[in-house]
């Protein structure tokens, strides 16, 4: 198998088609607004009209794209995957999406002889360029092993975590919410801090030291420095994926305090405007509770 | 300076002493229960009858007791370090305590001529024993001058974070909350992905793989295993710990709902006969609220 | 206007379409399963074998149906009242809907020259048989003019809070979400002084004092007797509503932390089995959580 | 027993001993600043130097002090009750403390022969005027009976909970913890109204309306009008009686999450300067977390 199409050439699936050409593969590729693809077939890829088309001129289709929404799109409809993807083809969904339209697609694709495997990722736009993501896997065994010769292109940690679909992208959340849990607790803590007196660059280099991760790294220097723009992922993106996670935690029947605390909190950050800067800024509402000075703009 | 006293010869204290010893200090000890003494005099430190007659002997004391009534107890009295401690004596506290105290004993060092400094350290028995504690520091610039050396055979980083010891005991404090928040968010993503049926050690790998943290490592696993004997810091303590933050955060006006959540979490453990297993056991609580089994004896 | 429909025969629906029947209304109804009609069509009604059907011969329909999704299930399709209610015509929505489906239903039936009033009401099926309901209602005013009269034959108290049919409904998720907070505070209060040898009946007894409310009155008298069977009102209604309210929230970005709260508890309820009895049960997962032993069965 | 002693002349203390003069009870008076004795001491009271000379002359003293600390030091010193009660005398503590003092003060009055009763009020000074407080009992049976005649004076309902002192207090915690609660809740579900453009005043009648009773009138009342002053019980004092119930809870092992929630908001109040408005004014802690306008001044 030497073709593969690529659905959504966002900031993810840019780097994502490109590391596709360079390791030699025919690639097809597809955006909702073409121009996106311009460079992308200035280097080799082939455009294709229609989702449909890469479907089915492939038979392999990785879909990157913003959401629920934007998946369903792609997929539904005379000029979809459903309708173009042929028996035995592969639906790789490596976008953050619910479990539950997860676990829909997976039916549906099931319903036409065509297999469906998630493969949500850990990685920003850089991780992706540099072929150095985490992608959690899960989908039939077959199908799992068809793409992992792609997926190894494109990350350098492949997790397969089951046969069902939905607990990739379930994964994926989970992982989402130990970050933005983590915000909050560096936000409270820095509030509570910085209200003592301490100098907030000094009680980064502590813990710093005390965590040892490049997580908590990249984040604390935000916080420390009260820098949110350029955003790397948005408040409303932050909250959509905590929301993400609380429907899913829900669906299982699962309490999630901690994740209702956080996405209290990021409304409230929308509510107070900061929705396109970086979700570091949910410890702007931490230091407002506490009375403290907002970051200058 | 060559004559350091060390109070407090619990599973931090021993191997503190024992390691001024090794560097060639002359060290004074004194534990409430002598026998605790033993070993160290065996190995050349001098076993003092009361903490007065420890301060009047080497005028640097090292305090590493368990909590602020234990610290009380050693400070005040007839036979107590304030009574006892000679002018421009130096009395350097160790321990995790509430900054109220350690406003206090500033206070109360102060009016004596006396110098007190705070330095919590982060790290367990082990790093005690390595040499590779965390110290974080607060104090008169000369006093923290005069023990840096003391304070650099025992760690391997030195954080000097003001002048008022408070803030040092502060930040320990911090730090210990950012902890215990870590278990929270964990607790849930582990509740969460085990009733989703996957397997908390693969979960634990993705996670550990994701934050790159030894923190996370060492705590991850044990809550994927469910194991919570022995423990490292029992749940009693960190609810301690927690409860002196949010009383730290009330009396300097902060909000701190995440530390609140944990506490409250902390207490349902205890509640549950949990006080005596490792703090990682609040992911008990997250697991029992979302009806999964809890960990098998 | 004489002729009313009646759509959706539950333990709200019937009483209401009872007393429309007594106050000389022609009374039209439809049930997805026609059997609970026969007491009413004894007493005089008519039995319409559609939605549809029941508003092209009457112009007037009353909607009392479970949830979103059997509303959606009554006004769309062939049979549903958008294809056959009359030009002019109004739909009253009375069931508790989510804000959403609301406006969604406004733009539909305006659509098509029809009226859409919202009209949900408080009480409980006894209120509804007395005839004793708390509407409140909101829509265009011709519209809610028109069903005036219907509406004060069902309830003693009739309150008109807007033209958009949404705002009642997001009032009765409002009034629905006090309801809940109380349960929480409650449970809480009762776990308290359970836990501290004190009588539950007799802190029912000054509780009921110190409110002076019907609604704590009856509550308080559950909780206290820990008696939670039958229910008047389920955990699996009380979760669907603060649901509901809480995405109301999350839409006008509004933070709810103690609708949030609940939320998690009523969720813990469903994990542990509760769904079907009353949500005063709320007060056995506080219970819990302070180690005290269950309701007994 | 015809002579009472009243500690602690406020806006509680002073009404509770005017309806003494005027039941015909023989009154002694004390308090810090004496100067708020002048009105009583010319209706017929009799002012005392000291507490202990209150107690030594009375043998029933009624303590209504601002809290644990000022309750402390009317008990303690040479001057203090504890000194001077006479053997079998009775202590009736009327104000809100601690049930941890409650239980330190039955044990040393019981250590000195004399009793201990705690007697806390539910009702306002304009209650305490009109005899009308709600008077929560517990103390050693003869004791409550000896006092059960002036308690009758001054209230209207008195209920007798238990033997242990600490019991009453902890009523009296749980019971503004339920206020506390019921603020929280019209405050969020005012911030969601509000933000859907409803009236305030009208959404005020249908809580009104449905829960029926004089405490959700008053202070919906005040919310749904945004008027904080003058204050019927602060923000500062609501924080402080929050807090001493969660910490009775904490002392208990009951977790209490939704005393936490408030407990952070009332401080998020405190730390915008709202300490000394009525505590109905959390309702603007909601209103700002959705982006509403405050009140106005």
């Amino acid at each position: 198998m030497s073709a593969v199409a690529v659905i959504g050439l966002g900031r993810m699936g840019q780097p994502i088609a490109c590391n596709l050409l360079k390791a030699g593969y025919e690639v097809v590729v597809y955006n909702r607004t073409p121009e996106k693809a311009e460079a992308l077939v200035s280097e080799g890829a082939r455009l294709a009209s229609t989702p449909g088309e890469a479907a089915r001129t492939t038979g392999l289709v990785l879909t990157m794209v913003a959401d629920d929404a934007a998946l369903e799109a792609v997929v539904e409809g005379p000029d979809g995957l459903l309708a173009h993807l042929p028996a035995g083809g592969i639906h790789v969904a490596m976008s953050t999406i619910s479990p539950e339209l997860s676990a829909s697609l997976t039916r549906r694709h099931q319903e036409r002889g065509q297999f469906f495997v998630g493969a949500p990722v850990f990685g920003r736009p850089d991780a992706a360029a540099a072929a150095r993501l985490r992608i959690v896997a899960a989908g039939p065994t077959e199908a799992i092993e068809r793409c992992r010769p792609v997926l190894e292109v494109l990350g350098s940690q492949l997790f397969v975590v089951g046969a069902e679909p939905a607990q990739a992208h379930l994964v994926k959340l989970a992982g989402n919410f130990l970050l933005a849990s983590m915000l909050e607790a560096l936000s409270e803590a820095f509030a509570l801090t910085r209200k003592a007196g301490l100098d907030p660059q000094q009680f980064f280099e502590i813990i710093d030291a005390l965590f040892g991760s490049p997580i908590y790294h990249a984040y604390g220097q935000l916080i420390a420095s009260q820098r949110y723009t350029p955003p790397g992922f948005t408040i409303r993106l932050g909250l959509k994926d905590v929301r993400l996670a609380r429907q899913a935690a829900h669906a299982l029947q699962v309490p999630m305090p901690l994740a209702s605390l956080v996405e209290n909190h990021l409304i409230e950050a929308l509510a107070a405007g900061l929705q396109e800067v970086d979700w570091a800024a949910l410890a702007e509402i931490a230091a407002r509770h506490a009375g403290l000075p907002p970051a200058s703009a």
